[in-house]
Order: C-alpha cells, then sequence, then structure tokens
C-alpha cells in the first residue's frame, strides 16, 4: 500500500467530493473555521462517537448527561474563561488583518513566542512582515481576545451568555446532583459529548482549528488520597509510547511502556492518569487510528496548569501539521470544584463515612446566658450563635454581631473539651478529565487510513477504515441490472437494511467501478448478486481490503454481514 | 392504573429527583428556557433520536448531516429569520419585566391576540395588568423582538453570527452537494439532528419552552410534479386521528381516517404529506406516546406560512399544557431553494434528462454584425451578444449593453425558428418537510408513561417506558448481598453489560425496594440472582409493567434479555 508523502490535498479532496465534510455555508462564500459534515462524515462521526460511549458509558458504566451550549456568566467568570481565555493579537496597520501574534512570531522563527508577553511580542513583531499582506508591522498594540462567542439572553441585555468553550464545566456545576444521582458515593465518573465553541483569531487549518467543534468528556471524581483505580488490572500490562518531560529536553524518543511500569516508575503520576491514557490509546486505535503515528507526550511543566497534577495529550503524526493533539488525559485535582464552590456559595464536597468511626477532641463553647443577657439585651442570642462558632483566644473571643466587632471576655463562657465519634468527612474530589476532540479524530482517522495500491493497472483509492467506523456498512450490487439479478439484489438490501445494517444498493456502471466506488468510502464488504445466486441462492461476500471473494449463502448473510463488522467472524474462516 | 389528574408536578419531581433533567446552572440560581439532561434522561433522550435514525436514516435511506449552530448572517436573511422570526414584545413601565404582548393580551382574554398588529396590541394592553407586578399597563410600546441569538465571529466585529432557529437552512444551503451525493436524481431525502435556538422573551413552561432545544428534522426534495410517494402502500391503511381545517371551525372532534383516504378525499394535500404523517404517527407511538393522547392537527389557512401548501401538527394531550404540538409535517414547496437562489446567486436545480427527449421550437436570434461593427465599434460585441438572449418586438429589441439601453432596429439582425431536442430539464424541486421537537417529545412521553398503582398497600410509582428508549434496559439484584449471591449476581451484570445491554446492578436494601427504585425509571425488566440460582445455574427475570416473573437459564439471558427489548421474544412466551 503505497503512502503519499502529503495525503492532506487528497483526503481534503476526496472528502468533499463524496461526502464527508466540506465548508459550511459555501453557496455564501463559506466562513473560516466552520465545516459541515456531509452525509458520509456526519455517519463516520456518529460512529467513532458510539465507539467512544461504548468505551466510557457501556463499559466503564459512566452515566452520560447534556448541557446547553450556552451558559451564563457566572460559570466562566469561576472557571476563569472569562478573564484567561485569550490568546495575543495585533491587527496589521496596513491591511487591517487581525493577526494572532504568536503565530506571526512563531512563522519567522521566534521559538518561545507562545509564552511571551503582550509587550515582548509587540517588540518582536516590529520588523516582521505582516502574515496577510506583506508589508513590516511596524508599531503594533499586542492585545489580549477572549476566544468566547458571546450572547445576550432573553430581551434587553437581560443576561450575558457564552457559547461554552468547552462540555466539562456542565458536569462541574451539576456535581451536587450527580454525587446524589451516584448514592454519595465516590469514585464516580459521568461523561457529555457535544460542541463547545472557540472564536479564533484566523483560523487556517480546516479540520483542526475550528471555531465550532465537537468535544467528548469524561469527568471522573475521586477520592484526593485514593488515585488506585479500582479496574487498574485491566491496563496493568498493556503498552502505550510515552514521551515524557525528561525525554522532551532531549529530543528524545517516545518510550514503549506497560501502565504498571509507567506508575511504579513515577513516570506517569498514578494509577488514574495512567488507566485513561491506556483507554485512550485502545479506543484510538479502534477507531482507526495507526498507532505507529500515536504518541502520548506529557506537558512540561511550564506548559501545565498550574493546578494539574499530571497531564499527558495523545498526539498523532499528520502528513500536513505534524504532531496533532487528539486528547488530553489530565489529574485536576479539586482545581474546578473549588472555583465554583468559591464563586456559587455552594459546598461541592461528598460527606462519606469512614470505615471506622475515629474519635477526635474538640473544644465546645458554651455562652453563659445569664452573663450575656443583661450586657447585650436584644443583641444577646446574636452574640451567642456567633460565640458558638468562634476561635476564642487565651482572654476572650471576637465575634461579629449586628454588623459590630464584638470583644466577649473569657469569664463569659466556658469552653469544653469534648471527645467526638467522627463518623464521616466533608471532602472535594478531584477530577481526572480524559478530553477528545472528536473533529481531529475523525481527520487523523480519515488521513491515516487513506491509501492508494495499483488494481488491473490503475490506482485504487481505498480508506481502510474500521468496519466499527465506516459510514457505508455494506454495498449490493447485482452483476448485471436485469434479467431479475437486480431484484433478487434489491430484496437482499432491504434484508440487510431491516437486520440493522448500512447497506448502499448500486446498479450503475461496471461492476469493478462499483468496487473502487465503495472502496474510496471504506466500505468494509461488498455482496454481489450474479446468475449463480438465481441457482444456488449463494451470493459473493468481498472484503475490501484483500479484495478476496467468498461465497456464502444468502440466508446466512445478515447474521454473516453482522458477525464481520463485529468481529465476530473472521473474513478468512468463511473459507475459499 | 391510576391516572393522576395533573402529573405535571409528579413528572417534574420524579426527573429532578432520579435524575432525567433539571434546571442548567442550578448553582447559580438557574436560567429561564435552559435544562440540563441528567444521566436517564439523556440515555433516553438519546434512545428516542436513535429510534428516530432507525425510521428516517436506517428504513427511509435518507443520510444524516451535521451543520454548525453558528451561521453568518446572509443564510438567515434568505430564510426569512433575520426580519420575521420575532415575537411582540413590551416592557412594564413600573417593574421593568420584559413581556410577550400577545401572551399577556391572550391571559386576559382576548382571542385573536396572535394575530394582532403591534398597535392593536397596545391598544389592547392599556388597561390591563401586567403579568409579573400586576399593576396596570398603561401606555405600552409593542414592538419586535427578533428571536435569534446573535454573536460576532472572529475579531472586531468582523462578521456577525447567529445561533440558528432550525436546523433546516443547512439542508437547504447544502442543496448542490447533497444533489451531487445522490447523483443529480430526485427524490432524495437528508436528515439532522441537532441544537437549535430561540431567545424566548420569557419563557415559563419548563421544557415545552426552551431557548436551547433540539430538533430532528427530515427534508425531502421531490418533483414538484411528482408528490406521489414511491412507497405510498406501506402507510396506504394506516389509520391517523386527523382533524382538519373544516372540524376546526365548528369545534369537531378529529376523525379516524387512512392516508388512502386522506389523500383519496383531499383532505391532505398529496402522498408526501400523508405518508410522513403516518411516519410520525408511528414513530410517537414507538417511542412512548399514547396514542389515545395524539391527534394530527392541519393548520387553518390563516395560520399556514403563505408559501406552504398543506401542514400538520402531530399534537399531544397534555395534562398540565393540554394539546401540545410535538412535530410539523409541510410542503413548503420551493419557498427556501428559491429564496437561497436569489440571495446567494447560485442556482439551486436539478438538471433531470427527460424519460423520452421532446421537441420544441425555439427562436435563435443571429446579430447581423457587418451592420453592428459599424454603428456600434468597440461596444459592438457586448450588443450583440445581449441581443441573442433578448427577447424581441415585431419592430426590434430592447438590449442593454455598456449601463445603457438601446433599441436595436430588426433589420440589424436575423431571427430563425428551430426545432431543437430537449433531453432534459432544470427542475427548482419542492421540500417535504417533518420537523420534530425533541425535548417536547421527551417530556410528552414521560407524562404519557407516568403511572401510579396500589402494590402491597404502597404506591407504587411506574414510568412505563417502551424497551426501546427505557435509559436502564435491566436491573440485576443478588437477592442478598452474601453467600456468594453478590459474585454471581456482578458476573451476570458484566455479561449483559459485554452483550451490549445497559444494566444497573444493585445489592442495596430490600428487594421490594430495588424493584421500586428501577419501576420509577422505567427498567422494562429485573433479574434476580437467588439462593436456586446456585444450585440450578436459573435467574428470575421479572416484568416491569405485570410484575410477572419467570425462571430462565444465566446461559441464556443476554440472547433473552435482547429479544425481550428489541421486542422479536415477547415475555409470556418465556411461560412458566
Amino acid at each position: 500500500m503505497a503512502e503519499p508523502a502529503d495525503s492532506y490535498e487528497k483526503v481534503m479532496e476526496l472528502a468533499r467530493r463524496r461526502g464527508f465534510f466540506w465548508p459550511s455555508a459555501e453557496i455564501y462564500g463559506g466562513v473560516a473555521g466552520f465545516i459541515d459534515y456531509g452525509p458520509l462524515g456526519a455517519q463516520m462521526k456518529r460512529r467513532i462517537e458510539d465507539t467512544w460511549r461504548a468505551f466510557y458509558v457501556l463499559r466503564e458504566g459512566f452515566y452520560e448527561i447534556e448541557c446547553p451550549t450556552v451558559g451564563v456568566e457566572p460559570v466562566y467568570v469561576a472557571s476563569g474563561h472569562v478573564k484567561g481565555f485569550s490568546d495575543k493579537m495585533c491587527q496589521c496597520p496596513r491591511c487591517e488583518e487581525y493577526l494572532r501574534a504568536d503565530h506571526v512570531a512563531a512563522a519567522h522563527g521566534i521559538g518561545n513566542a507562545a509564552a511571551m508577553t503582550a509587550e515582548e511580542l509587540a517588540g518582536a513583531l516590529r520588523t516582521l512582515p505582516c502574515t496577510a499582506c506583506g508589508e513590516e508591522l511596524g508599531d503594533v498594540r499586542v492585545f489580549d481576545f477572549n476566544l468566547m462567542f458571546s450572547t445576550q439572553i432573553g430581551p434587553g441585555s437581560q443576561r450575558k451568555g457564552y457559547l461554552r468553550p468547552e462540555t466539562a464545566q456542565g458536569i462541574f456545576t451539576d456535581f451536587p446532583r450527580l454525587l446524589r444521582f451516584y448514592r454519595d458515593r465516590l469514585p464516580f465518573g459521568v461523561v457529555q459529548v457535544g460542541k463547545s465553541y472557540r472564536n479564533e483569531i484566523s483560523p487556517r487549518q480546516g479540520m483542526i482549528r475550528l471555531r465550532e467543534f465537537t468535544q467528548a468528556e469524561a469527568e471522573i471524581f475521586v477520592h484526593p488520597a485514593g488515585k488506585r483505580h479500582p479496574r487498574f488490572n485491566r491496563y496493568r500490562e498493556y503498552t502505550v509510547p510515552l514521551l515524557g518531560c525528561g525525554e522532551q529536553c532531549g529530543k528524545g524518543e517516545p518510550v514503549g511502556m506497560t501502565m504498571g511500569q509507567a506508575v511504579g516508575s513515577g513516570l506517569v503520576a498514578n494509577e488514574y492518569v495512567a488507566y485513561y491514557i491506556a483507554l485512550t490509546h485502545d479506543i484510538l486505535v479502534t477507531v482507526g487510528v495507526d498507532p505507529a503515528r500515536l504518541r502520548f507526550r506529557q506537558h512540561l511543566t511550564t506548559e501545565r496548569a498550574h493546578y494539574a497534577a499530571d497531564c499527558w495529550d495523545a498526539e498523532v503524526l499528520s502528513a500536513r501539521f505534524g504532531w496533532v493533539e487528539l486528547v488530553g488525559v489530565a489529574d485536576r485535582t479539586d482545581y474546578d470544584l473549588r472555583a465554583h464552590s468559591c464563586v456559587s456559595g455552594v459546598a461541592l464536597t461528598a460527606y462519606l463515612p469512614l470505615g471506622t468511626p475515629r474519635m477526635e477532641r474538640r473544644k465546645r463553647i458554651i455562652p453563659d446566658m445569664k452573663a450575656l443577657g443583661p450586657r447585650f439585651r436584644g443583641k444577646a442570642k446574636e452574640v451567642a450563635d456567633a460565640l458558638v462558632k468562634a476561635d476564642p483566644g487565651p482572654d476572650g473571643a471576637k465575634v461579629t454581631a449586628g454588623g459590630e466587632e464584638v470583644f466577649i471576655p473569657s469569664g463569659l463562657y466556658q469552653v469544653k473539651e469534648e471527645e467526638v465519634e467522627v463518623r464521616g468527612e466533608e471532602v472535594m474530589p478531584h477530577v481526572i478529565e480524559p478530553s477528545y476532540g472528536i473533529d481531529r479524530i475523525c481527520y487523523a482517522v480519515l488521513e491515516h487510513s487513506y491509501g492508494e495500491d495499483m488494481v488491473e493497472g490503475e490506482v485504487r483509492r481505498v480508506l481502510h477504515l474500521p468496519a466499527a467506523v465506516a459510514p457505508v456498512q455494506v454495498g449490493v450490487f447485482p452483476l448485471v441490472s436485469r434479467d431479475g439479478l437486480d431484484t433478487v439484489a434489491g430484496e437482499i438490501a432491504s434484508l440487510l437494511t431491516a437486520g440493522g445494517i448500512f447497506t448502499e444498493y448500486d446498479e450503475s456502471g461496471a461492476i469493478g467501478r462499483r468496487y473502487r466506488r465503495q472502496d474510496e468510502i471504506g466500505t468494509p464488504y461488498a455482496v454481489t448478486i450474479d446468475y449463480r445466486t438465481l441457482e444456488d441462492g449463494t451470493v459473493t461476500i468481498r472484503e475490501r481490503d484483500s479484495m478476496a471473494q467468498v461465497r456464502v449463502k444468502r440466508d446466512a448473510l445478515p447474521a454473516t454481514v453482522r458477525g464481520l463488522i463485529s468481529g465476530e467472524i473472521a473474513f478468512q474462516a468463511l473459507g475459499p
């Protein structure tokens, strides 16, 4: 199978022509950063999402929720997006084009552009040419541009709203309800698959940098002191190519390592992070990413969010774009719950019973109401209530009552030390977050599955898609569209469809051309009805990749095709 | 089964408590018009969407596409939403609350409020109390409020964007690509399932009036002269309760009628509209709408869009809201394609070969260049080109050349009449559109499936959901969580999960309470592992609705449960 040097143009041409995806609103000239998934692309995308759900929802047992894409401002104040979700921008004084300042600098070989301040970038840009018009930029102002799309909810600017920059925040804000749903126990996981938005300054990389994109995110809430994964054995011996912080400094290569070794050696922070790295590898290979072009790269301490305990990106090698991030797996600690708890004033903790209750010594303050009453009169009750919660010094306690600070001498209350039985504790869980960019995965799968080979002197274009994600599952062709072959083929197509198999019936053109048409969109199997079908009730099944054919009884077709697609039947086992 | 008088509160309480849905961003006080689907609701919603796809995508063979939710302005100029997608609004001068003017009027018994102009409404409101503060409204200004959420795409107000008010427009603007995908033939259908948005002025009806909601729409492109449905036989004898225009005037009741009768009598405009009315009835009943509380109401000519040839709403009877529209089925003629063609300047037609070419007489104009040359010099070519396309009168032809109108006397050209063979024609298809509101369907299914009965002296709350849409498909319970019963039950739960069945394992509390917990969320079957399981390898399966139990071999479980859920196995057939 020949591997084209840069398959990008070929994949994009195929995608547009055959209906995987194309620019949005083309009849109006399109708009950068938005694409439409066509009939085949939408089907493939949905199969990839459903495969993801088979892992996370069905197997891991994490329920999915669905929150709106429009959110109110306080959510994104708490999450930090209102303040910190921005890129450095400048405007070319000549052509008035908006430019991403760090990208312009990086395009001219300035190494650490992403980490530079606005002032540093402005200095660096002064003598550089504008990437749009080519004129020298000169003195430009570099400033932060917030990447959230904003809108107004309701009439009269009643409330500011944002299109969510990630699906995760809906899961965090629903924490109290979700904890109750899981009957107040840890760990539990919740997932969400849906649209998110980034109002990119100048998106130019097709599927890789979209303004509206689909995420699949899982948030796994764990006990801060319990980061051993209960099902770690599933992936303990699973090997993944890991590029740790250390290797990156020396431009090293990723090292294949089992998850047991990765955690044991301290390279990966804990079993949870390692488990979801392995599971991510498992999913990506299942949907058609080439394992030879897949690695997991640890975030450097300089790029990692300050609160994250560890963070790894699944990256694929693209012929056009180099190494591209598809998935991030992070231990976000309690950062998100703490932030929402602060801004909302709602406790986002779980009360967890202790295995064995423990005894603790605690101070209890008993106000002397006989003394407080005459001294504080109407305010006495309020003072007493404040006193109970106070932390008194040796001479007395400062409390706030009626808006004023009052000092209560130690004679006006008693302090008792007590042994109390502690039966449980309020715990703010830590969050492990695997976050998938579905559109990038769709593109990577197409690029990695694209191949060309020579068949009968002509180039055959093939998408070697796994059967689980191929948009059309089986093609059905009458050898010729007469002599009743077309009628039988139509019946067989209906039979397969009724069996839940996505079938495409095609009777036009030479049979070889019909095979090529399906090869090009990745249809894994084709069923052909010929004259022998009328005699003995058998049809041929052709496998896309090997182009081998076997004859099977037509009555066995739905079960056979279903078995081939699910992988329960191997094509070779159908025999010659 | 007892039917509560107004099950709304009960259904909403159950939905919040058990995790079907709840208000969005509750920890920030919520925001009207937005809800979150919790773990069970999101699962049920997805199953309803997938059932919809089983009808439209798999069976009808209509491919699904996926367009962005953010669209550029010209799309919504063409569709008419920028100009006409608005509600009449006023602001209370006392409490400053924004009100929907027609709703305030209607709430005070003014009959035709929806059809009144802004001036008429202002007059009607003058003496009415504000629905928020109760003060008399007095002189208020009534004006149009556009219901689209708007935003900016890119930095510096580069482009105005809107959140789409319906998914349909993405299908219309993709028409040229979709036509090519379907190899330039009619009819073909394309569907889209996704979020749409209406920035409601003052939404107060929970799931019925959301600002962000999910639509499932199909656009079927047909030949304007070919509105006989090729598969009409499927629904020719299918009976649906139809409330035509005529009946509504006399407050009549819907009439049960076959689709054959409905089209034959002229009540429904054509076979396409009738086919999708029947298919809609079929889907709604399949997902759990009570057929006794379902009708199809024809739009009155006053409420129907001017371009629509016919329009029917599927309406369900809700205990709280009365008759509520869930689905609209309309023949939109060529309105949408024509509008986008006008604004974009792109031809949105299909070139269809004629079955047998026909001969047509056509005029051909042949300019006399020898005469035009000297007279028009440099402009002669332009004049000649314009002349070829002109429609000349007896004395000559008016043409526009170089921005001026020029009269060309008939002596300067020849007109030849020719016989030409016409092999095909450019056709602008008509569109049949069934449009489903998924959130309303979710609510209707919950309300219609909610029931209470008395079991052992206690009220049992049950959701009688069809197995196809129940969020959890089977509960697995060890009779007690000891003596190895829990281990065996855990194995069985894993076995079912591995078989693709959504399973909930529960070992806590009395067995009766565990049954109730599953009854309340609509789980159709429960498998119990007891001491006999250890002896003879059998387990009990309990059916939710009848509460009957049968014993089956544990090895047969995945196939049996799968058969029960798909409907291929009847519970009674498992028989004792």
